[in-house]
């Protein structure tokens, strides 16, 4: 999608370690015009897929999650990163490790809100080795729900997670690409 | 707001030590249709102030917090909860203490998002004590920023803290205050 990529030159910055710090416009400070036209744009995409629930991650995928939701006019639902005391009941749970903070954590959804006759799209700001996605590809298995796909604002595609989806057969849409970052130019290339 | 009490009392549920349970369809599941409904009533109150930027806290405010940005046409900025290794530079950190997780924790925003050139509209789902929202209006202080109020989703009344901040000359406007619960009868009943 041009106008992310535009941006990500823009404001994006590139740090070592395989960092890309996108947070004044997508995961600190939230550009929600933006968010919308990737929601517009992954409508087109999964149009024809009768999507009844969007899904993603806390805490930066809720933004770019109910931004893609109202456009398909269903319920967003995010997994929760630790049990808290208001989460009561019957829950599918998944093992995801951590890029960004360094270690592993459990992700719960609630068994009331995702049930096998749902048909979902997983959708989060980043895809980096895909650890997240796995994990919530995981609970859409465990609900025995039907997957759409997965849609994306920015994947590492040098990191290979989106790779190794797609080769099992997994649809995964992504705003933009990155084939590879340059910390000492800064330099960000996408792939075409 | 009706729409808001009426959706409560369905599919709210009431249970001991004052926990309202509303995760399926604020802050598990998220009904994003109502969060734009919430959005475009605090458009309507704030009509007039000139917001410039939405600010709330993570996890569960960034769904209404988005919501309600895109009425102002402006970006949502999202105060973070701990410090993770994509924060760089100067922050505005403040202290607040989680009745959710019963723990007290930091609160960081990028010294880059928010100025003393700003107009700053806070929202969160919930407001009990007050605590997410005095951490945040603290923030806006020490960026110089003018704070034209706050929008709540859910108030309860019954813990004060909305009305501790309105009697300090703080705007709190709430889409649905409830007075009292009743964990035995799950009887709500709404401030009018």
């Amino acid at each position: 999608m041009r106008i992310l990529e535009e941006r990500i030159l823009k404001d994006g910055k590139v740090f070592s370690g395989n960092v890309l710090k996108v947070d004044s416009f997508l995961n600190h400070q939230i550009d929600v015009k933006l968010l919308a036209e990737i929601g517009k744009e992954l409508k087109k995409l999964y149009n024809d897929c009768a999507i009844t629930k969007v899904l993603t991650i806390e805490a930066s995928g809720i933004g770019v999650g109910c931004m893609v939701a109202q456009f398909f006019d269903c319920p967003l639902i995010f997994a929760k990163k630790s049990k808290t005391i208001n989460i009561k009941g019957d829950v599918y749970t998944s093992q995801v490790e951590s890029f960004t903070h360094q270690c592993t954590y459990d992700i719960i959804v609630s068994k009331d809100f995702l049930k096998n006759t749902d048909t979902v799209l997983i959708v989060d700001d980043f895809l980096a080795k895909g650890n997240a996605l796995n994990g919530l590809i995981d609970i859409v298995r465990q609900a025995g729900a039907k997957l759409a796909g997965c849609g994306i604002a920015i994947e590492k595609g040098y990191q290979g997670g989106g790779d190794k989806l797609r080769n099992q057969g997994i649809r995964v849409e992504s705003m933009a690409i990155i084939e590879k970052m340059d910390d000492k130019t800064g330099e960000i290339v996408f792939r075409r």
